[in-house]
């Protein structure tokens, strides 16, 4: 089964927002079975839309379009779709309903142009959206289905897996497709795909694809096994997963939509424990990423910014006689931040960093990416040097994650 | 002038990559003076990239391409290529001196499949890459020229400003076109469009195009002029600007690539101070903001993230009267932050923050969104309320930009 991905909106074309829809419908359609051919953005313009939607569905079994469903005359998908199918615009009452809602919800006046959103062309199925007032719509033609979605990404998220979804495993005979992504941390692409060569041919035996999906908070290994039946396509995954933990069980944090902000998070909270956290090259990116998470308030104590000498010195005790002879990134005042860390904010577990994130700041023998990493309980700790690379940006993001996952397995050691 | 983009990779069709190549061409081609047409995206096989190498050079007066050149056999565009514009296979010696040097800094072995990356087709004219092993590529067939470039968006950008973009302005004419951001903060886009009604009248008399680009960290207006002379153009949007100031000034911070976080720095190194950040629904987030960008640590002394109470009292010296009285989300416990990082930290400026960011955590006359943002100076202080939304990543955002452009006020003001 074949589909294509139409977004629509001048908004696309001058580059003015990037496309996020697009691969977040082809990963949810990969997953339902279909081979995804083409990936279309088009300007609001009616003779754009309707040339691409009589071209997608000449070489596809269904279309979902993103876009063009806004109230103003700009928008000009509606119409077009209603000349191209047939059937004239009526109004649809359970959308209509909806919009009165939402418009009653935010205390906000109801306009004739937002009551105009409820009328849809009658050649279509509707498709309820709970959090805008573009109702999404499905036509038919021939074999093919065109789906027609709004382009707000949290609106056509929640219809496609509410009404969409529904509707494609209702009309559409798909293979079973069961996925389950394992998330590794610590082990570059090059030396993973080395260690995982038996593996590889593992998979290829068992009609299951690997694919590597690297970035700096990891790489997660997504296998993805089809077939007739999940049930058995579910144990032949848990098996491969088995073998994989015998080759890297140590680098594996998670599974699925895991990460390791939300892996450290959920061990601290399984220990009913607290951390806190010293940063200086990191600029309290690691307190960022586990403050982002909804109640982090439990596990999550604090954390210091130290950025100067003074700082380190005054608020975590780090005596003026380390910093002299080692340098503020050395294991010695890792160490004593750790210390500090566990004292001032009287928890059980401490994060400290101290590194040189770049451009400037290097030393002799003190390189861009210089990085000492430490973790600590109330009862031992254990510090190690660490070498990124020379970007800013990502050595901030590597010494984060990498002080992340020193954590977790500390805390599994121990 | 019509323009295409063609994005070539497996990864993107099946979701597992963000097209983010197309947005940065589409806004390069558009400043260049193209109308984009078409952003495509397609699998990595030998008959889909012909296909819309055909389709799209028939529609377009310059087509750019992106992926599908690594040096494996399931990159296709290369052979493709040449099969379809002819000619053969030749070894380009300077692409090959790049791949050495490269290679060489990087204490790598130099394989026959990284050299064979500097064969390319006689057809077509080549462009260096000097962060990569596979030169860009331009044919010409009829009026129109096809540009295949790398999808690695850093080799990709850079093979575009230095060899696309010149070889573009010599090979076209294309109307001349300014263009010039000016970035606002505190104002909701709704406001701001009732405010600017007369100014874009103001702009379409003077032939100036206005976009609106909101985002957490502001809303960025985009004027556009085209004509024959950047000079005339230039002083068109220099008059323009000015009518803008008079209109909504205190909301401006900065043109084109300013951010909150780098105007804030900006005026802290003009005046030759330093800020320190207390933080709690933020979290860290401000002082990553800051820390984020080069040489922070001249105006940056550091941050406390005062997630508990205890930590406000113990680090920050707020009394336990005024957090049992008032609660941690209230003025008083904000000022009496700002003045114990005046203390810790010794600085000149300070940015305090207490706020429930939700999903949990609301009281009764606090719902979710409740934010205090305090700055202050060694001389006076300023603290306000602000109501935020129900979405915790968006209130940690919008209140980190909040407490940036609250402090760049101040500190315009003061």
């Amino acid at each position: 089964m074949r589909a294509s991905i139409l977004t629509i909106g001048d908004e696309l074309l001058i580059g003015q927002v990037i496309d996020t829809n697009s691969a977040w419908l082809a990963d949810r359609l990969s997953e339902l079975g279909f081979e995804i051919i083409k990936i279309l953005s088009i300007s609001d313009s009616s003779r754009a839309i309707a040339e691409a939607v009589n071209e997608l569905m000449g070489q596809s079994d269904i279309v979902i379009s993103t876009g063009g469903l806004g109230p103003t005359s700009d928008d000009r998908t509606k119409p077009t779709l209603c000349e191209l199918f047939g059937g004239q615009l009526m109004l649809h009452k359970p959308s209509l309903s909806l919009i009165e809602q939402l418009f009653h919800k935010r205390g906000l006046p109801l306009t004739e142009t937002n009551k105009n959103q409820a009328l849809i062309p009658s050649s279509c199925t509707p498709v309820l959206n709970y959090h805008g007032t573009a109702p999404g719509m499905i036509f038919r033609k021939g074999n093919c289905y065109l789906v027609s979605l709004p382009g707000v990404p949290f609106e056509m998220k929640n219809m496609f897996t509410g009404g969409v979804r529904p509707f494609i495993e209702q009309n559409f005979t798909l293979p079973a497709i069961v996925r389950l992504t394992v998330n590794t941390f610590g082990i570059p692409e090059s030396f993973l795909s080395d260690k995982l060569r038996g593996f590889e041919k593992y998979l290829a035996d068992r009609g299951i694809t690997l694919a590597y999906l690297p970035s700096p908070s990891g790489i997660r290994l997504r296998l993805s096994a089809t077939g007739d039946e999940k049930s058995r396509l579910s144990s032949l995954l848990d098996l491969a997963v088995n073998e994989l933990k015998g080759l890297i069980g140590e680098n594996i944090f998670g599974f699925n939509d895991e990460t390791l902000p939300s892996a450290v998070s959920k061990r601290l909270r399984e220990k009913n424990t607290t951390l806190a956290v010293a940063e200086s090259c990191t600029g309290g990116y690691i307190s960022h990423l586990i403050t982002q998470l909804p109640g982090s308030s439990d596990i999550y104590r604090g954390g210091i910014v130290a950025y100067s000498n003074e700082i380190k010195r005054n608020v975590l005790g780090v005596s003026n006689e380390l910093l002299m002879s080692h340098g503020a990134v050395s294991r010695p005042v890792v160490e004593a931040m750790l210390d500090g860390t566990l004292r001032v904010f009287r928890c059980e577990y401490a994060i400290a960093v101290s590194g040189i994130a770049g451009p400037t700041g290097a030393t002799t023998g003190k390189p861009v990416g210089t990085t000492w990493i430490g973790v600590a309980s109330s009862e031992t700790q254990q510090v190690e040097l660490f070498t990124f690379g020379n970007l800013r940006d990502i050595n901030i993001q590597r010494a984060a994650y990498t002080a992340l996952f020193q954590l977790l397995k500390f805390m599994n050691h121990i």
